[in-house]
C-alpha cells in the first residue's frame, strides 16, 4: 500500500511516500520544497518526479495521503480530512497560525489535484482523546471553557509510538496490541500486566506524557504547545499574572507579551545564547551560567511532570525518551533519572553514554526496578503506519 | 515574653496577643475591628482593651509585633520590620494589591504608636528562601526576570509548621530541630534519617510544597498565589496563551481577563455554585456534575503537584494536610491517597474518617510505608512562635 505523508508548513513542503504492508515499510522517496507559496504546484512537480523515479504510474496510484495536522476544534483522532476537518482546522486557526491554515490548504490542494485519493488527518491530539476531564479542565470560567481552552496534549504521534514500542521492548504483547489498535477500536478492556509508562519527548519542542496500558493518562502540553516544558524559544509553563504584570511594568501590549513568550522564551531567553539545545548544553559545558540554568530548568521541569505521571499512575515501569534532546543528551537523562534509588531507578552509564545518535536500547542497569529507555523515532513513518491502519480497517 | 500578631486586611484589623516561652504558648486576648479606614486608631482601642483587661500595663509590655506579609521584592525571611520591608512591600504592591500596601501601612502605623516595640515580619515566601534556582526560574526573557517574575511560594507560615510538627509525629528529633531553626540558623548540614514530606495545605487558598529534611524544595504557588492549585476563585495553573485567546475570541482586555482568573475562576467558576469548598461538596453529592468536577479537578491538581515533589525527593516518609478542606475532607483525602498501594500508602478509613474537626493524627494504616497524617494549623500562634524566635536569637 503507497502511502503518502505530506509535511506542510506555512512556506514550504515536505513529503515521503512509503510502501506499507502489515508489518513492513519501505521509504520509496523523500523530497520537498521551500519557500512555497502555494501548493497546488509543489504537489505536480512532486507527482511529475515521483512518477519518473519509477515509484507511481499515476497519482491515483497512492493509496492515502496523511497529515500530521496539530490540533482541531471539537474534533482530534485519526480521521478522513473532510469537510469536517477543514471545519476544526478553522475553528482553531488563531491558536496554531503556524499549522492550521498551512493544513487546511494542502488538504484542499491534494483534494483538487487527486480527488480519488483517501486524506486521512492525524491529529497531534488524538492519543489524548481518552483523558480523564479532570485532568484536561482549567479552573476558568464557562465562557472561557466555551471557546475550547483546556488541556488537550500534542506530539500525539510520537508518543503513541512510544506507547507501542516501549511494550515491544519489555514484551508485553498484550499492551503492544492494545496501543497499537487504539485509534481503530479504542481502548479496549484491559486486565492483563500492567504498563506505565513515562514518554519524555525531548527535542526543538518537548513534552512528558503518562501512559497506562497502551493509553494516555495527560501531557505536559496543555491549551497551546508553548506549554509544558520550556521550549527551545517558546515559555513552557508560566504564571498567567506574569502577563497583566507585564503590561502594568514594562508597557508591553498584549500582542508583544504573546510574542515574546512565543520567539524570545524558553532556552532561548534563559541562555541567551541559541534556541538549540545543542548550543546551549555546549556553551554550559564551557561555564555560562545562564547556559547551565537553562539546561537546570529544561531537567527540573521534565522531573516535574514526570513526578506527575508517576503518582497519577501509582508507579511505572519504564521512563522513556526520544527525539532530538532525548536521543542524544546522555548527561540530561542520567540528571533526569538521577536520585531515584527508592523508586527503583538504576541508570548503567556505560549503556547511557553508548546510546546515542539514533540508537535503541535499555539505559538502566538490569537490576533496575523501572527499566529507562531510548527509542529513537521516525515520525513520518508513524503517521504512515496510522494511516494504513486507518485505510485497513475503513 | 509577649507577642502580637496583627493580621491587616484592606478594611479590616484582627490581632491576638501571646505570652511564648521556650515550650509554652498562651493566648491571652483577641479581638478586631472590620470596616477599618485606618489602623491608628484601631492600635489605640486594642491597647486600651488590652490594658483594662490586665492584660498590659503599657503598650510597651508588648516584647514584640508579628507581621504576616505576603511577599516583598527582593525581601524574604522572618526579618526586622524596618524601612527595608516597607521597601520591599512598596516593590510588589502590584502583584499583592490586597496585601501590601495594607501590611505597609499598619507596619508605620505601629511604629509611630509604640516605637519601641520590636516590628518583626514574617514573609509567607520564607519558607521558599533555599529552594534550588532550578525550581523558581521561569523560561521567560531576562526583562521579565528582572522585574522579579520567578516562582515564589506561599502559605510558608504553614507549611512550615508542618515541617516541624510532621517530624515531631513521625520521631524524627533531628529534622524537627532542623526546621524549628530554620529562620534562625538557615538549612544547618544534615545527615540524619531523611525525612521527606509532600504538604497539603487546603483551603480557601491551596497550595501543596515538596520539604526535606525541614526545608521546602518547591511550592505548587508560583509568581502570584493565583498559580497552582484551582484555588476558592481563583484561576490555579493555566497556560499563559489563554490570555491572549480570550482578547482575540472575547475581546476581554488584559484588566477584565485577569479579574476574571481573580474572581470567577477556581472552584467557583467551575462549579458555578460556590466559592466555598464545603458548598461545592454538598453540591457534588447531590448530583450537580459541575460541582463534582470542580472537585475532581482539586484532587487531579493535588495529585499532580504531590507527584512533582515525590519524584524530585526521590520519595516521601509523609504526606500531610492541613487548613480547611485538608482537616475536614476525608473524602478528598482518602481520593488524594487513591491508587498509590505501589508506593507504600495504605489509608485506614475508620483513623480517616475519624480525623476532622480540628482533630491531629495519622491516617495511615500501621503496615503503610509512607505516614500519612492530618495537622490542623493555628497560623497566627506559628507566627507569635517564629516572632518569638527572632526575638531570642536579635
Amino acid at each position: 500500500m503507497k502511502i503518502l505523508v505530506a509535511n506542510l508548513g506555512s512556506t514550504s513542503f515536505k513529503y515521503r511516500l512509503f510502501d506499507m504492508g502489515d508489518t513492513e515499510a519501505t521509504l520509496l522517496a523523500k523530497g520537498g520544497f521551500e519557500r512555497v507559496s502555494e501548493y497546488t504546484a509543489c504537489i505536480g512537480e512532486m507527482l511529475a518526479t515521483l512518477k519518473a523515479d519509477g515509484h507511481l504510474a499515476s497519482g491515483d496510484d497512492l493509496d492515502a495521503v496523511g497529515f500530521k495536522t496539530v490540533l482541531g476544534k471539537d474534533l482530534s483522532g485519526c480521521v478522513e480530512a473532510d469537510d469536517r476537518v477543514l471545519a476544526a482546522l478553522d475553528g482553531f486557526k488563531e491558536v496554531a497560525p503556524a499549522h492550521n491554515p498551512a493544513y487546511a490548504e494542502g488538504i484542499r490542494c491534494f483534494k483538487e489535484k487527486l480527488p480519488a485519493v483517501t486524506r486521512v488527518a492525524l491529529f497531534e491530539t488524538a492519543f489524548f482523546q481518552w483523558v480523564d476531564p479532570a485532568a484536561t479542565v482549567y479552573a476558568i470560567p464557562q465562557s472561557w471553557r466555551e471557546l475550547g481552552i483546556r488541556r488537550y496534549g500534542f506530539h500525539g504521534a510520537s508518543h503513541k509510538f512510544i506507547a507501542e514500542r516501549s511494550a515491544e521492548l519489555v514484551g508485553n504483547d498484550a499492551v503492544f496490541e492494545r496501543a497499537r489498535g487504539l485509534y481503530v477500536d479504542g481502548p479496549s478492556d484491559y486486565s492483563g500486566d500492567p504498563l506505565r509508562v513515562i514518554s519524555c519527548h525531548l527535542g526543538g519542542s518537548s513534552s512528558v506524557v503518562g501512559i497506562r496500558n497502551g493509553v494516555a493518562i495527560g501531557s505536559s502540553m496543555g491549551f497551546s504547545p508553548q506549554s509544558g516544558l520550556p521550549q527551545n524559544n517558546r515559555v513552557g509553563d508560566l504564571d498567567s499574572m506574569a502577563i497583566p504584570y507585564v503590561n502594568k511594568m514594562l508597557g508591553l501590549s498584549m500582542e508583544e507579551a504573546e510574542r515574546q513568550l512565543n520567539k524570545e522564551s524558553g532556552l532561548l531567553g534563559l541562555s541567551g545564547v541559541s534556541n538549540d539545545a545543542r548550543d546551549v548544553r555546549e556553551a554550559a559545558a564551557e561555564g555560562n551560567k545562564d547556559a547551565q540554568l537553562a539546561v537546570d530548568v529544561l531537567i527540573d521541569s521534565i522531573r516535574h511532570w514526570a513526578g506527575s505521571f508517576y503518582f497519577k499512575m501509582g508507579g511505572a515501569e519504564v521512563i522513556s525518551f526520544t527525539a532530538g534532546i532525548g536521543e542524544n543528551d546522555a548527561n540530561l537523562r542520567a540528571k533526569v533519572c538521577a536520585g531515584l534509588e527508592d523508586l527503583g531507578v538504576v541508570i548503567d552509564p556505560a549503556a547511557n553514554d553508548a546510546t546515542v545518535r539514533g540508537k535503541e536500547g535499555i539505559i538502566s542497569a538490569p537490576e533496575s526496578k523501572i527499566k529507562v529507555c531510548v527509542i529513537p523515532a521516525n515520525e513520518e513513518l508513524v503517521i504512515a503506519r496510522e494511516v494504513y491502519r486507518f485505510k485497513q480497517s475503513h
